[in-house]
């Protein structure tokens, strides 16, 4: 491809690959960790007629209803709220007017594949921190003198999940620096930092509605923090695109956020689908790190985390494999309904009388 | 407020000003360029059940369908297309990755105010052209020694377009930087350059669903282009937020793109509106330029033109002021419905009698 009119940077970008995203009839989808269940049943009655017809006024820049609804999930003020489309949009908001700092950021070296992906966009200095053999964060052995540091809790792909208490820990003594937590998968387990922001200015939280609140088809995410920080991801978000969140996608998920009970029953029903699954392969010597998340990551026996990968999609089971040190001899399978669950198990059983 | 974790950019930045999205009743609202009319019927139908239980999952990050049908309607290839989150976010991914250089970019001291904000978030030098005395682009005066142009046809917020043949002679001159074309109100009376493409391959010319398909709400822009522009686009957005169009707004721009008779009924009917309103202002004393958009600009006579605008306000009816060089003297007035346009005029009446 001729880079003739392009700018400098955009020959030295490795752009983050998602995981694939097919359209075949019949799919058991568990690569991209999304939720089996549908997003609430008021969403549905929200997206009427009228809601259609005012498509063709542009959306509120500040999405007050949105975050009036997401500050009062979290007992916090309006101001201590950002919302963008994805957590993906706010986190790329958050390396541009938070981490672009002259010392290196700081993060696990086996986490979130976009952090890197940011860093080289922005410009960003970075030192990723191995994580602990056990695959732990080990936040007591990050150096103090750093730009920020950013960790997603529960961690992805490992899908392990940090005390609060440690997080705690890493904010008394990081007192000059920004600490973002990225708690995409928090509501599967985890304790949430979002109680800790009244204490500690520079302490970032990130969420998302793809998850719990089955909204990844809208894009909606949020950061929570002092206003301070939240001034700095708006100034970013309308130097850049201050509608990023549609008419549609703002209705939908301040609905997701007010219809907690429905979250909670999601969350719970995945929850137990789980430690059904977690179970289930590890009686066939699979070795399942203990997962906070709506994932495992599982080390299966028997057969190469590759191989098995590709046979499973050619039963139409489709995990995500990565092959990366320390984790090419897993495989990380998103938590489905309990029917693509034993699905999986049987595909999985298949397989392994096959070999 | 304590930038004291800021990022040394953030401090730098003045975001653009949108235009006032109040939520008043009864509000005749005429600042924003929004069109009277709602979304194609068509988009209504597709917006079911299953569109909604499907927001579970993520949207596809290529929007295939969605570039097949812009392809299609452009008669080009779907290389040649690139989709965003309204023509802002296009236009902030070219500017980053194509308008980023080591010389300074030109474009016209009087148009989209978005321009010069990215040109601070991205480090782009930038030389602002002034409008000729009748506020016409003049490319013809344009220096060929720079690191790109970018104008908007029809101009904002003048209204004034210009001949296809004009830019394709700054194209034939300025061949060594990129050429975008903003068409974001190219479809109440302009020509596009989209037919230009295969000949020029800095040319890049961006377009939104907000206006003409009455899709503000849903966020939907695209640039069309060469191939390797294309691509230089696709890789800041795949190192950003590879899902930014949702499934919504996917769904709904997929089917307004194809639904092409509505969308001329409803360009035909503001065409006439706005020359209706001309002509009637125009017979109280105002200048106004022939627009070929669907918002005129307009000189009141017998009064101020700040005063109007706050006079109106009163009336509820919301029009756009800019207290800029040139341009004070001036209304930027959104074509409505007809009882819109009525309502403004008999509003407009009404004030220079009191006066």
């Amino acid at each position: 491809m001729s880079a003739k009119f392009w700018s400098h940077l955009v020959s030295q970008l490795k752009p983050y690959t998602p995981g694939e995203q097919p359209r075949i009839d019949g799919l058991i989808k568990l690569n991209t960790n999304e939720n089996p269940y549908p997003p609430s049943p008021k969403v549905q009655a929200l997206l009427d007629d009228k809601a259609i017809a005012d498509l063709r006024l542009y959306p509120d820049p500040a999405n007050k209803y949105l975050k009036q609804a997401i500050a009062n999930h979290f007992e916090l003020g309006i101001e201590q709220v950002c919302v963008g489309n994805g957590s993906d949009e706010v986190l790329a908001f958050a390396f541009q007017g938070l981490l672009k700092q002259a010392k290196p950021i700081l993060f696990p070296d086996i986490t979130y594949g976009f952090y890197p992906v940011y860093c080289d966009l922005y410009g960003i200095e970075y030192q990723e921190i191995p994580l602990q053999d056990d695959f732990s964060l080990g936040l007591a052995a990050y150096p103090q003198d750093n730009g920020g540091v950013i960790f997603a809790n529960p961690n992805a792909p490992t899908g392990l999940a940090i005390d609060l208490a440690e997080i705690e820990q890493l904010l008394m003594r990081n007192t000059e620096s920004v600490v973002i937590v990225d708690e995409a998968y928090i509501d599967f387990g985890g304790e949430s930092a979002a109680g800790l922001i009244n204490r500690y200015p520079n302490l970032l939280v990130t969420q998302t509605l793809s998850k719990s609140r089955s909204l990844a088809g809208s894009r909606v995410g949020f950061a929570l923090g002092n206003a301070s920080l939240i001034e700095a991801l708006k100034t970013i978000k309308n130097c850049f695109n201050p509608y990023s969140v549609d008419r549609l996608a703002e209705l939908a998920a301040t609905t997701a956020m007010e219809d907690d009970v429905y979250r909670r029953q999601c969350c719970n029903k995945i929850v137990a689908s789980r430690e059904w699954i977690t179970e289930q392969l590890n009686q066939l010597g699979f070795e399942t790190l203990p997962s906070k998340a709506n994932f495992i990551m599982t080390k299966p026996a028997g057969i190469e985390a590759k191989a098995l990968f590709e046979q499973l999609r050619e039963h139409k089971i489709l995990v995500r494999y990565f092959s990366k040190p320390r984790i090419a001899d897993y495989l990380r399978i998103s938590i489905g309904s309990d029917e693509e669950m034993k699905a999986l198990l049987r595909a999985v059983k298949a397989i392994l009388a096959d070999g």
